[in-house]
């Protein structure tokens, strides 16, 4: 990073105070006798009605707006095991993303945890505290294990960000790209770079949404996940391909869809001709793509490229998804979330990006040329309000069908078809 | 309580949103390149910052003034071990507290905890996240270990405040009532009913403000703590008097004060009568006291009364105490509260009741006559703003004069002597 943009980033941490939250009072707190009811005396009443009846929290306290983003800080950013501490900035960042999008309010906990066992323990016992767990940057394959076992333990929603964020994203993109160059989602030959957090959700959820496990290629530091590799985790054994292709050249070579969720450069233009026509590149690896866009599209020109910058079109964002998955799950109080509920966030923010933009998107990027569903805009921008409006009530509604809400179909939101 | 203001408390709690807490942005988020900074990828920077030295999160994210108010939900308020999640309504009510009395931010957190060693481990692990921990609501004995064990383990402030902060205003107004009846700490005969957090903390406080530790008569359910019994925590048998007197009645005859931190009703005017003369009785069982104070001065007209109540003269309210020590041990990042900030508060807190009223403190309390120290008025109010101004700086002072602290006392506070 240049050195201004370098000091402009650590002046926004410091002045004019130290980091980017505080707490709110929302309630009166004038005189003797508001705080006599936010205090004592007035406080034992709903003290009373939640010991009788635990849901009463959701009442009285801010539970049910209140999220957890927490990490361990074993894989912040693309920055690795920086610790616990240093990834407060980060998880801080993402409290203000979820409240500046869907007005949760987050608090960020920072978790010096020794192993798994002992991060989900600690999670377990402060949940109590929360309506929703958002797990952040926490290493693969741990993330697994500990989002299975969290989910398993607690009845508020559990979600690794750094999983079905980015796959709802991703997914959303390609369901658009695959339109555009009329592919199918079960004919598609996909190569996933990367079997971490991402790639391992992200195959997971194509897979719930059409994709054949026998068309999926992940690719690792060893090269091309496969059967015979007695090398794997039990997440990435789930996509060992019966194959004899062994190099990511290989996998490439007549592939659809390429899914990069690894780091910087590690596809060449070569690989990307090899490619079959009119290939889906998702680069998503940041800030340096697994091959720069410009690349790309020297080597052909019928590529559909994405990336996660967002001075290129098409950026894969995971704020197009967290925010509003969290939303319409705590406004129904669902217990979980589901592949059916994450499966109608990438519909929604897929059916978005095909619609005109509106005018206060423009208004929000005043750089930004007309845009149109086509190549260069499959994926809506971060500041469309029709995200607000419209994914969190998709969510609701699938948490509704699949009876995981503990609340009906909120009267306030739009009317589901 | 009454029905019309229990259900006031119980609307405050639930309208127009549930709960009194939430969270706001500090800094800007207006644009695509506001957000670039507040996250990726200019949060990276922040992040190598704390990675390569722990200090800077004090400069680049909220840390430094943000106090988790931790439960585990063993002795709510009066109604005892009503769960974690049931104590959250006093959590927040806390966060309120400190926030509107010091501007310092608080997390309320919730814990489920088997035992006191995974509360401590939960507390432990989760502590980067914080600048301060107050401890806030759990049984005696087992919160004395916790405390101690927190303290050893963490070089932030560790807190609790039904001990200290309890403590500290006891305190306070004793040493204002013996200034008024012509006592010295190290001759009064005191009476301590209950020896749970308050009362060992405070008995503990006054040893090491100069009252001797044989001229303390702790009485629990049992009677009077003496060194024949066999049934002794340690930190009650710290106070084992080596005495024949048994019964609270015994103890409380001859005595100059009367410290209840126990249970309604429990003192007879009979018993108050045989009290030497001029006794400082400060009945603290909230909302019931020990005993009325009407029948307290019935009994008798040389006395010197406080309770735990609002609608009576001299309120002992830890309000007084905590938000502005932990303003003052945040505001120098002292390593931890020792007994000699405590002091500090107590003497700053007893100084400002000797001191005429001022105008904003009457018109916080529209209904209040002109008062001046006397026998009843020997604690401050809570809405006094010299507190704001003089405690912290006073805690800061001494934090600094004994070492824990690692900041320079602020050069924006006043001056001390």
């Amino acid at each position: 990073m240049q050195k201004d943009k370098r000091q402009a980033a650590l002046d926004y941490h410091e002045q004019p105070m130290p980091g980017k939250l505080a707490i709110s009072i929302t309630k009166p707190t004038e005189n003797v006798s508001d705080l006599s009811l936010a205090y004592t005396p007035g406080v034992a009443e709903p003290v009373r009605e939640i010991a009788k009846d635990p849901a009463a929290a959701y009442r009285y306290t801010a539970k049910g707006n209140l999220v957890a983003v927490i990490t361990d800080g074993t894989a912040v950013l693309g920055l690795g095991d920086v610790g616990a501490l240093a990834g407060k900035p980060v998880m801080e960042g993402k409290a203000v993303l979820f409240k500046k999008f869907a007005d949760i309010d987050v608090f960020d906990i920072e978790v010096n945890a020794e192993s798994p066992q002992t991060f989900i323990e600690t999670v377990v016992r402060i949940s109590p505290t929360f309506g929703g767990i958002n797990l952040e940057d926490i290493k693969a394959p741990q993330c697994f294990d500990i989002e299975e076992a969290l989910i398993e333990r607690l009845d508020i929603p559990v979600f690794h960000d750094d999983q079905h964020g980015t796959a709802v994203v991703i997914a959303a993109g390609l369901l658009n790209a695959l339109h555009l160059s009329n592919k199918k989602i079960e004919d598609v030959k996909i190569v996933c770079l990367g079997a971490g957090a991402a790639g391992i959700a992200s195959m997971r959820l194509l897979v719930s949404m059409g994709a054949r496990r026998s068309n999926i290629y992940m690719v690792d530091r060893q090269g091309v996940v496969h059967s015979q590799r007695r090398d794997l985790n039990a997440y990435k054994f789930m996509f060992a391909n019966n194959t004899d292709k062994r190099t990511l050249e290989d996998a490439l070579t007549d592939a659809d869809v390429f899914i990069g969720v690894s780091g910087p450069d590690l596809v060449t233009a070569d690989q990307i001709k090899k490619m079959a026509p009119n290939p889906l590149v998702f680069a998503l690896s940041n800030p340096d793509p697994e091959i720069h866009p410009d690349t790309a599209k020297a080597a052909r020109e019928d590529i559909i490229m994405a990336t996660g910058r967002s001075d290129f079109p098409n950026q894969v964002n995971n704020v197009l998804g967290f925010p509003y998955i969290f939303r319409g799950a705590l406004d129904v109080r669902a217990r979980r979330i589901n592949q059916e509920m994450l499966i109608a966030a990438v519909e929604t923010i897929a059916q978005i990006a095909r619609e005109p933009v509106q005018q206060d998107t423009y208004k929000a990027y005043p750089h930004l040329k007309e845009i149109t569903f086509g190549p260069d805009y499959i994926i809506p921008k971060p500041m469309d309000n029709r995200l607000r409006e419209r994914v969190p009530a998709a969510v609701a509604a699938a948490a509704v069908r699949t009876g995981v809400a503990q609340l009906p179909y909120p009267a306030h939101y739009p009317k589901q078809k």
